[in-house]
């Protein structure tokens, strides 16, 4: 019987302990916050869980939130180009997604694997830590970056094209955004400005709006993520509204200038990404492995909300094999990486490529978008397979092969 | 619509040629040879085709060999140890393989192939033909080692692990052998000689035997690679005779001496195998690939009888992939490599296993396959999927542990 030692209790390290759990698979979480301190901890994230992953939640017994109307249904677009002007279009998911507060979600999967018989050990892990994590687990499953594990994982050099984070950041749960009826997630999107995503979210209050602007380092709403909203909110918050107003109107006209807040003072979260694929595992003097999952495997830019996507559907991967393998050993590695590699490197790919100035037929994909609604159900559905979309997008010959499969002929 | 030049006209190229044709794609195969220039050839090799291979061959509609006493169920082996004497113990498949000579099968599927409206250009590439063959067509694959289009493909040092030929092979078609009822392939190791193959194979005139003797270089039938059958057919097959009795007695005791002969003069093939594996695929200064299957991708010792069956496979795979992608280039690619990448892996590690001295826990595992009929089952049948044997056989750890799951408790 392995025992495997799972470092981190992000929705990687929690899916992988959950699965584990139900096969009977001896596994011990090391974390070092507990349950109780996310109530009043900083916004975390702003992440989507699409229908795969629900899928997944609803496979491990923990998916408690399934109100059909906390879940979002549709993706809405606004492309505010000059010329011929903004154009507002639609894609449907097969089935819905839902986005959630982690300060919510973490510590219930925590509690319901403790509840469960599950152990969790609240420690930070520190380098003198390590070799003894190694004596005393077949496999350790690296879940997060900060601290010494994380680091002892090689960048891969070939699918990490950028040195530093392409948008910068500025993401807070705000009140005060109506609701559509189905909700949706709006994307808006500016050239030379960059992209805001409206996500409806389930709060500790209810029903709040992530809005995610994911701003060009030298465009005009890169400040906002050196704003400061502690020192003034009410400056903070009308600089939002401004910059809203003249870039993203479309998510504008949905804000009650008076209710429009962060939910809570500590909703917000400013920086940016540095998107980075690592090796996937290293090897210890004894012959054992540390796995990279998650963010240390592959962190992306949020801005197509596949993070938590690709770390649970990694984490999963890993079970599986685990459970499987009559050895956690190079084969076992070799394996999960078999497995999983083209849907991670799908979400990364993907992702980075959205990081960058589009291409003309990229240009051309959003302007066929907006006119075929079949072409962007499928593009909004593969937000559910990054491998799938990347099918599609992976050379400007195939955006164009894409669009052409999807238009019906001139002589229909 | 894609249009693919298939170079060679092997299992791989064939399969691929008839696969794409089944799907409506282009495609033109070249080969030097004839279909009227194999009757007199010599011996080509000796192949069996497992259940695995003869379902394509059913989907492809070219399975023309189907008669059952024409097919083998099962693997005899002999260990032919001195402590505590030779084992002798059998496994079955779960489906029939069968062996044909390949000078019968591949002029017919060529036939086949062309009644069906395929395209087949007799005619040798040289170097001076690639760039117009590129030019032609939006991706070559090649199935034939020798000439310039073979030699472009590099070897991939990690999975090519020896420079020489690690057995001296003497190989033939002969009459005289036994059959057995059911017919079986009979695979007799003894330490210090290497392997002798029986396959009962459908030959021009009838069943005949393929005698594959996998002789170990420092060995003292490593003579036979060189002896001259046509000098002196008497003392040829004397000296074959005087070492199967010696070194392989439980084939040799199934051979009438004085009806033991090849089945003809030039059904005779001497010499060695450099199992090498090369990187599947080159790119053209056009943007265009050519990509490599069958022996170019993957030249295995024919030991454990899986060459022409991981060519198959690949064909099909990459005939797959090709009807699927809208445009070939490096994205098609890695889809293929991803596809069939364990299995042919699979099967030259496991054949590289074969080659070198077996470890204590390999010699422990043929002792208790000869004990333990559910197991030799198991190994018998993964030679269908030689991905799931490595799963087994890849560490002296992961042998050990087949070996426990496969015995029962002492309490029972």
């Amino acid at each position: 019987m392995h025992n495997v030692g799972i470092v981190g209790a992000g929705i990687a390290g929690l899916h992988l302990a959950l699965y584990l759990q139900k096969q009977g698979i001896d596994a011990v979480l090391y974390t070092d916050r507990e349950p109780g301190a996310y109530r009043d901890a900083r916004l975390l994230n702003t992440v989507a869980h699409h229908s795969t992953t629900l899928a997944r939640e609803t496979a491990l017994g923990v998916n408690h939130w399934t109100d059909p109307d906390q879940h979002y249904y549709y993706h809405d677009h606004w492309l505010n180009v000059p010329e011929p002007g903004p154009l507002n279009f639609a894609g449907s998911f097969e089935k819905p997604s839902r986005a959630l507060d982690y300060r919510i979600y973490l510590p219930r999967l925590m509690e319901d694997f403790v509840e469960r018989g599950g152990k969790i050990e609240f420690r930070r892990i520190e380098e003198k830590d390590i070799q003894p994590l190694v004596d005393r687990h077949d496999l350790l499953a690296v879940a997060v970056g900060k601290g010494p594990m994380g680091a002892m994982f090689e960048h891969d050099p070939e699918e990490t094209p950028f040195k530093a984070p392409q948008r910068q950041l500025c993401v807070g749960l705000y009140s005060g955004v109506s609701n559509t009826d189905p909700m949706n997630v709006t994307m808006s999107i500016t050239p030379g400005v960059g992209e805001l995503i409206c996500i409806p979210t389930i709060t500790f209050d209810g029903m709040g709006h992530a809005l995610l602007m994911e701003n060009l380092p030298d465009g005009p709403m890169t400040h906002l993520a050196r704003e400061s909203y502690d020192a003034d909110p009410k400056a903070f918050l009308q600089a939002v509204l401004d910059d809203l107003e003249q870039y993203h109107p479309g998510i504008y006209n949905r804000i009650e200038a008076s209710r429009f807040d962060l939910c809570q003072s500590q909703d917000i979260l400013q920086g940016g990404v540095v998107p980075t694929v690592r090796k996937p595992a290293v090897k210890f003097d004894n012959g054992k492995y540390a796995l990279a999952i998650g963010d240390v495997h592959c962190t992306v830019d949020p801005v197509n909300g596949q993070g938590a996507n690709i770390s649970s559907y990694s984490a999963f991967v890993v079970g599986e094999e685990i459970a499987r393998a009559p050895v956690l050993d190079g084969r076992f590695i070799e394996r999960v990486e078999n497995r999983r590699r083209d849907r991670v490197l799908g979400a990364a790919r993907w992702t980075n490529l959205m990081m960058q100035p589009p291409s003309q037929e990229f240009q051309m994909l959003l302007g066929a978008m907006s006119q075929n609604r079949a072409l962007c159900d499928e593009f909004t559905q593969n937000f559910n397979a990054p491998e799938d979309q990347w099918e599609h997008l992976s050379s400007p010959q195939r955006i164009r092969h894409w669009i052409g499969a999807k238009t019906p002929m001139a002589a229909e």
